[in-house]
């Protein structure tokens, strides 16, 4: 049931490099269709509209990527989807979410959702919520959505589970991304789940938490959000937002929440089991788009394929009569102007193209 | 200085399926610029051009294959790019330029050559084909040219050389293809050189050799080239080219008369070190195409190119910004409507896309 003062908030800033050459500056990861026919971003928001109704939804995002967002998900207030003058990283993104519904609805709860996530299984991903809300709503708690890890990832960080409430955790601490060996630990302890990045909690608690710990930039988003609505905004966005400091919410407001204990700290984790996948890569894709249906681990999307003695390539040339001959564990990608050929295990390197596209200024590229 | 006695025959009916996807039906390899500006063709032109004026060439092609080649050698006589109606190796197509020309002129000396091979030292290449020429030219000799070995390769034919004689040697008898051990002998040995395929020989020579070692199909030829220059020779050769024997000039000609003895056979062969190569697959174009210029092995025909960590890589994307991380010992070459991805190893397998894109009757593609 949609739930009047439950607010979403999509984060979409991201570039999302490492899908190059698909991802580009103004059509970044979140607006590809990676995962079936929509677009990541519109996936997220079909996904979240069960809960809340079209005019609670916030996107934050950057003034390249806005226009193709306001295209895709024209169901949007497009007030309310919202360029950062600067990167800044989450806190002030969800910061100022926070300052601005707190102006419109004292009763504000405001959940976090990354725009390029996959969730398998939709029913439980929304049940999980309701009850990530409801545990929000109430007092100054905090919840963050963990996710049972299924391998010793080194990219992602890590939940440390404390007592068991009623079908939630509190959190025992938040632990950054780990070495192997400590991400084996974690992953047999059974004690330990993946921060999804996604977070849950009321625009009272994480105004006041902002003004707890990251005062400056609180005073610089209040100052911004109370032009919102007036001709004054754009102008205040665009000179104050780029003032605010550059961090993430973990590190400015979950870490220092933690140390108070878990009794004190007020912060919760909801165990979420929905077949969470945050398509980090290239590699990650091709894992994800495994099924029934592909043979030898080929995952070839195009015009029509012939696989001769090739297994376990990601190969993506959409118009192409596509032929793999005696090769593996490669990854292809055709677009219009480019072409990729990396392996999964150097798909995370992809980053480092765009690197060099952007150092020798090929605009055209990236 | 051009002959009027000699005649270049290029031998252009190859299919060069190991090329695809850039070589298909209608644009078999000899049509394609693989190695410069001009086709291969083109350049097998250009190179014999100095030895015979322009009217004294031939070419033996197919159906699909005659329009491209007219459009690209306007400078042939038209009637003289003969397209068989059915393909029967090169025996039969030399021959019937044999009996044709014997017609034309008592004194007539022949050279055949393939149309898609590349020789890197033209001048030294007219040179020996003058010497070449002028040894046919006497008697009832056969000049074969061949090609000092500098690797142990499997797939040429090999001519173990006899008796020196002037510059050149007695052919002592004609090797199959080896096996890899029996290459090694050869090239240890310094006995040995690689079957280029070029033949020279007069047309006198050649129509006696093919009367005594094939004679239906030399009659079958010889009435086929009666009826040249009259309106009956279209048909006379889709009636009765079809009947000749299938067998190339080695099986049927060469290796019979060598069995002759070393004397009595007349065979010769100038061994040439002129830069050849038959670029036999990608392998051998990637090898070919690398120089001073090209960093780390890798030969990337591209608009643009990005290489990390990546080497020895053959690519060819014409158009298009190629970026190659962490992979090696790739083929890929991409066309408006394909795109293979193999390994310069398993580069000789691309002739099995071909095979089973005619079995699926995939027209579109071949």
């Amino acid at each position: 049931m949609p739930d009047a003062h439950f607010y979403p908030v999509i984060v979409a800033g991201g570039r999302g490099t490492r899908f190059w050459p698909l991802s580009r500056a103004r059509r970044a990861k979140q607006l590809l269709p990676l995962a079936g026919r929509q677009s990541m971003i519109q996936q997220t928001f079909a996904r979240l509209r069960p809960l809340a109704p079209k005019k609670n939804f916030w996107v934050i995002t950057n003034d390249l990527l806005r226009p193709a967002i306001l295209k895709q998900l024209p169901q949007l207030p497009r007030a309310q989807v919202i360029a950062e003058p600067a990167a800044r990283n989450t806190a002030p993104a969800i910061g100022l979410a926070a300052f601005l519904l707190q102006r419109r609805d004292p009763d504000a709860v405001l959940g976090m959702f990354p725009a390029d996530h996959v969730i398998a299984d939709e029913k439980r991903f929304l049940g999980d919520l309701e009850a990530t809300a409801s545990i929000a709503a109430s007092g100054q708690n905090i919840v963050v959505m963990g996710v049972r890890p299924n391998r010793p990832e080194t990219g992602y960080g890590y939940i440390e589970l404390g007592a068991k409430v009623d079908g939630c955790f509190r959190v025992l601490r938040f632990r950054e991304k780990p070495d192997r060996k400590t991400a084996e630990q974690f992953l047999w302890s059974g004690n330990f789940l993946w921060n999804s990045g996604m977070f849950v909690w009321s625009a009272r608690t994480l105004c006041s938490a902002l003004h707890e710990h990251l005062p400056a930039t609180a005073s610089v988003l209040e100052e911004i959000a109370d032009t919102f609505g007036s001709s004054r905004f754009q102008r205040a966005l665009k000179k104050l937002y780029p003032k605010v400091e550059n961090i993430s919410i973990d590190y400015a407001v979950l870490e220092p929440r933690s140390a108070k204990g878990e009794q004190a700290s007020g912060l919760f984790c909801i165990p979420a089991d929905f077949g969470w996948n945050d398509l980090g890569s290239w590699t990650a894709l091709h894992e994800y788009k495994l099924n029934n249906h592909t043979k030898d681990g080929n995952v070839i999307e195009a015009a029509g394929e012939l696989a001769l003695d090739a297994s376990n390539n990601y190969i993506h040339a959409p118009g192409k009569f596509v032929a793999a001959v005696g090769v593996n564990d490669l990854v292809v990608v055709e677009t219009g102007d480019a072409l990729l050929i990396t392996t999964l295990q150097n798909s995370q390197d992809v980053g480092k193209v765009v690197t060099v596209l952007d150092r020798k200024k090929r605009k055209d590229l990236v």
